[in-house]
């Protein structure tokens, strides 16, 4: 049986044989979890391309050279989370050192290992710089850009499961706070907040995916604002932004409610906005690229008068972290693929009056986007 | 008036200035957080030491060459937080721009700026290289380590508040936690961290400053357990280690409860541990080393013979993070100096039986370590 980890290692593996590189050292916390499962705060991983010089391995089976190449794959953490990496790595050779990156690159074979440049410090690579020069058998430290990331960029099935049951909980807990009348004049940003959040956490959620968004009447204007002590009233647009973390995926939604009848201009930004963002949906599918799913809802709101009323970008990919690649805006040449989970979410923000904003978490597949997040969009008067 | 944040910045400069280095571009979120008060998720600040060469300066006075110096401080965000840095940073000049540390460097003063190297990306600084090469007045990128955090180790009146504000309700969601019976046999881990969680929320922090710890059972010996649905049963240690996070502090205690009457090994280790606890406060005083401070409690658990049953440091600092400088432990050379805010957290955990921790946090005087954890820590027993 092979899990997930095993595959995305070896698809990792590929990549880096691919780019003539003879080891990783991943230190992103986020892609060491995306790699082994490790949800510990501190470790990194040693991936060792396949060795081709071995005698006999041409003739091997396909899994068998895998997890041979798995065996002189190395994870390293430190003493306090020996048992955790016991259970949650139990597939790897483990190491238990401190600095764990230093750890690794001592016992790495000699020949090219790439650091992850993205995230990997200035002050840690030139311990590791000095650490490759004390070395006997020589490595040579490689600057490598987005190699793990690259290959999160597409979810495989676990993925995908687990962000379709992040969007569920998030989709519940607005129905649940909904249902009890948990928006309604009277309460503060902060009140209707911290329900939201405790009904997500009920439902299964670890935390939220980010500080959730409650803001009521002008507030609503400001595209993130925090939860603050202002009181809901009759007539306020309230616009929610929350998402639940659900073993380690991040959902990521947007509703936007109006506090008895809307107002028109409060009806007509509404449409505009949930208009744009049918239209971004529709554009969102595999081959486009992120700066045309952006036009495709924001030329709809620029030809109703409010272009400069949507001054941020229409969506991100979410996954092991909220906001990740690809990116859905202006001037963005990422190309849409199947299995890409990203957010859609245009607004539209009047200063000193109110904002709204709709967003779904999808995942694109060969006939265009699947909302994961199935709150309805139509104007919600409460 | 001054604010705390013009006077840190003064002491960063007149660190910098001794550095012999003209100016820091602060990219570390943590440090923006400490020199401005901003809170956003993307910012950089570029601090510019006094500049002797301008005519009249000399005679100037302090204050308004503090000001002036402030007048050449540049603070840069991206356009989601126009506003909230409007509130948050209302004494700064301020640039909308992205990259925020891309845009202060082009506009920086000819000459050395230190980089932040502890935290700034290889693949940043790579782009901030660029940068400086393309200028037309030369700038020389320059490693520096610990500038602010040095500043840092050293808390404030504003700061120390803000700590015992964050350490107060973590004691009172405690208190309130026993009050209500919420620590019982039948509750799983799970639920007793979410309660506490909720109780700090509702007495006013941000946010729990860690995923709390709620540890039963044989559980309680694993040092970072993290909840899990076992459940609370009738001779339990149970440990619960958790904290609040206010005004952007973060507070960290651990306490350790019975259910039911203590069996004789429980009480022995609770004992040992309640003894070096007082041990490591009673050395932690101004000129100690974290190493001498972690002795002090270490030598008395190895002299019990529970040595190797205490694996982990004595304590930390707390603050803006929840670890941050100094550090109490084996070899730490780090010098326990009036002000500091540190942790005291010794900890005796018997494999597959359980275990005891007792944390404070507290404040280094003059006199010695004052816990602002003021919860009792005489063996509860529920």
């Amino acid at each position: 049986m092979t899990s997930p980890h095993h595959t995305r290692r070896s698809t990792v593996r590929a990549a880096l044989a691919a780019a003539g590189i003879d080891a990783l050292l991943v230190t992103d916390l986020v892609n060491v979890r995306y790699l082994t499962g490790f949800t510990g705060s501190n470790a990194a991983l040693l991936l060792v391309t396949a060795d081709d010089e071995e005698p006999g391995r041409a003739h091997g089976h396909v899994d068998k050279a895998t997890d041979e190449a798995d065996a002189r794959t190395r994870f390293c953490t430190d003493g306090r989370y020996t048992v955790q990496a016991q259970d949650q790595v139990p597939d790897l050779p483990r190491l238990i050192a401190r600095p764990s990156d230093v750890a690794l690159l001592r016992g790495a074979p000699a020949g090219s290992v790439g650091f992850e440049a993205r995230s990997l410090p200035v002050a840690a690579y030139d311990v590791l710089q000095a650490v490759a020069r004390e070395r006997r058998r020589p490595v040579s430290l490689r600057t490598t850009l987005d190699v793990v990331e690259g290959v999160r960029l597409v979810k495989d099935a676990t993925e995908i499961d687990a962000l379709a049951r992040a969007c569920a909980v998030a989709d519940r807990a607005l129905a649940e706070l909904i249902a009890a009348d948990g928006i309604r004049p009277g309460r503060t940003e902060r009140e209707v907040g911290l329900d939201l959040d405790r009904r997500m956490r009920e439902l299964g959620a670890a935390d939220p995916a980010f500080e959730t968004i409650v803001a009521a009447g002008a507030n609503s204007a400001i595209p993130h604002h925090r939860p603050t002590a202002a009181v809901l009233a009759p007539g306020d647009l309230v616009k929610l932004d929350f998402g639940a973390i659900v073993d380690g995926y991040h959902s990521d939604m947007t509703r936007t409610v109006v506090l008895g009848e809307p107002a028109a201009w409060q009806r007509e930004i509404y449409d505009l906005v949930h208009a744009a963002q049918a239209a971004g949906r529709a554009a969102c599918a595999p081959g486009a690229t992120g700066d045309a799913v952006d036009a495709a809802a924001r030329d709809l709101i620029a030809a109703a008068g409010y272009g400069p009323e949507f001054a941020h970008g229409l969506g991100h990919g979410v996954g092991l972290q909220i906001h990740e690649a690809p990116s859905l805006a202006r001037g963005s040449a990422s190309i849409m693929a199947p299995d890409m989970c990203v957010t859609v979410e245009p607004g539209v923000y009047l200063p000193g009056r109110g904002g709204v904003r709709i967003e779904d978490s999808g995942v694109i597949r060969p006939d265009g986007y699947h909302v994961l997040t199935t709150t309805s969009k139509d104007l919600r008067v409460l």
